[in-house]
């Protein structure tokens, strides 16, 4: 029920994945009488789980969450928790998304605190860098941040079968004296832990695909991933109205409809947005409230592949033993 | 001397500044032996003022300094401390020119920390938005951000000529109960300020130009703007290779050729990327690494907006009665 296009887009996500042969049974939860329409007769593998409230975006996560108990979120959240289902997907409040992770499923054994795990698409060789945090946690300190690197580096592992992931521990020069107070102390620690650390990386690397992973505390996480969606926002206004507006840039864009699909392609962020919170007893996978039906697809994919390659239960080994 | 085009562009810029009708005379600090041969017979307005050494971009700058009072920076700062020289502009180490301002020029009284300003294009009407603290100071505090704001404010009214400038506070949310305690604290006292506080915009916005001043702490501005900056460079080599890579894309190209152009100038950085220096008791202005002369020239006439716009006497007034 939650996003900007939830439920239809949500419905036709669900459908989507399906009939691209997604192995897992979704269970769509949230007000029948507005789901079951939506499913018209192509049904299989796609059921309805009746939820009779929805938290807007802009109500309080954590209060709503108490004060309602039968929101779709918090009812999504409570069927992984029972074992009925075994990871929740969602496009509405990230907030009410992690308040119900952290209510209902709690956290990992060894973790203090949350990270949103946000894929972003990268030049190179690499498919996409791992940011995180994208903004889970506010006020993280630098054994916080070892621990989202240990996170990630799972994630990497198990999800995206990336072997020996590299970190980049995004900072504001690339010198191991350079930064803040929690940058100088989480480099020391990072340089002596096990871990694939490369070292600083600056803003600009995280795009290039410098490292697998781009670590960061959620605040700057946030400000970043924000930041660099809203470029490739601004970007393709220019290129839309600038270069391709006119009479001429009509003609020119028949020329160019070849490139122009190669360049959507690339910067196609439907495959990436969908950020598994990690530290969570369990899978919750937040994807953008911009989500249609295509981004909604690869969210449930990345919820299958995390359920499937047991990547909780490799993070909280993990931190067992670093704990 | 500093840069990574120095001296031919910076002299090129110097020349080129004062070619478009630039009122100041220019001091080139530098190795005379290598700098004159650059200025040819057109020196009019242009001059050297010789120093022997180089700060390098690896040195450790206070150090440097130290050691060796016959660097040009250090050079170049001393000029205006000794009131040669009414402003100095480097495209060298940042540190450099940071550590070089701080020790010969000192801190206006009131002022904390220093900030660095940087201007970014955006979309809209704004010409563009002033981001600060673009990375002169770590671990900021709440007091810190609110002294920012208000050289910000003088900053935009007296050089960009900027009507009561408004004030975004960049955060993870819009709301005021949002961020970590850095923010939620900045957020208050801005509140009770005099100052046109708009509220809290997002990494998203920034390039959207919503306000006419986006403030954050040092590390997040720095990480944001390297952040946008690669983006932007991201884009243009997709476009070049994507869209108008192939051959359809070269006929492509041939028609969209005003477009281009159109969209070049929306992002052209060179007008904005010169970064004074506030709360310094003088006018230090850092322009980009890359600088070639067109940026110089402009970095050039930003000390000289700041220096006759009384920029500094005006944030030292405002600092005395605030404190």
């Amino acid at each position: 029920m939650g996003g900007d296009h939830a439920p239809d887009e949500i419905v036709r996500g669900a459908l989507l994945y399906r009939e691209k042969g997604g192995p897992a049974e979704v269970l769509l939860v949230g007000q029948q009488d507005r789901l079951r329409p939506l499913l018209g007769g192509a049904r299989t593998g796609v059921e309805v789980h009746h939820a009779a409230e929805v938290i807007a975006m802009d109500e309080h996560p954590a209060n709503a969450l108490r004060r309602r108990s039968d929101s779709s979120i918090g009812v999504a959240t409570a069927l992984v928790k029972k074992g009925e289902a075994d990871a929740v997907v969602s496009a509405g409040s990230t907030g009410a998304t992690m308040a119900a992770a952290l209510l209902v499923l709690g956290r990992v054994r060894g973790i203090d605190r949350p990270a949103l795990c946000g894929m972003l698409p990268v030049l190179g060789d690499r498919p996409a860098t791992c940011l995180l945090d994208a903004g889970a946690t506010m006020d993280a300190d630098a054994k916080n941040l070892v621990q989202y690197a240990r996170m990630a580096t799972w994630f990497m592992e198990k999800v995206h079968g990336t072997k020996r992931p590299s970190i980049g521990l995004i900072n504001v020069g690339e010198e191991p004296e350079k930064g803040d107070k929690i940058r100088l102390e989480a480099h020391a620690l990072l340089t002596a832990s096990d871990m694939n650390f490369y070292g600083n990386i600056e803003g600009r690397d995280v795009l290039r695909g410098l490292t697998d992973i781009a670590l960061c505390d959620g605040f700057t996480g946030n400000v970043l991933a924000k930041g660099l969606e809203g470029a490739l926002d601004v970007v393709q206004v220019g290129i839309r109205g600038d270069i391709f507006g006119g009479p001429l840039g009509k003609v020119a864009a028949a020329f160019a409809y070849p490139g122009i699909q190669k360049f959507r392609h690339r910067f196609d962020y439907d495959q990436y947005v969908s950020a598994p919170l990690l530290g969570i007893a369990g899978v919750s996978v937040v994807t953008h409230g911009r989500a249609r039906a295509n981004m909604v697809r690869w969210a449930i994919a990345v919820a299958e592949r995390a359920v499937s390659s047991r990547l909780v239960e490799a993070i909280g080994a993990s931190a067992a033993t670093a704990a």
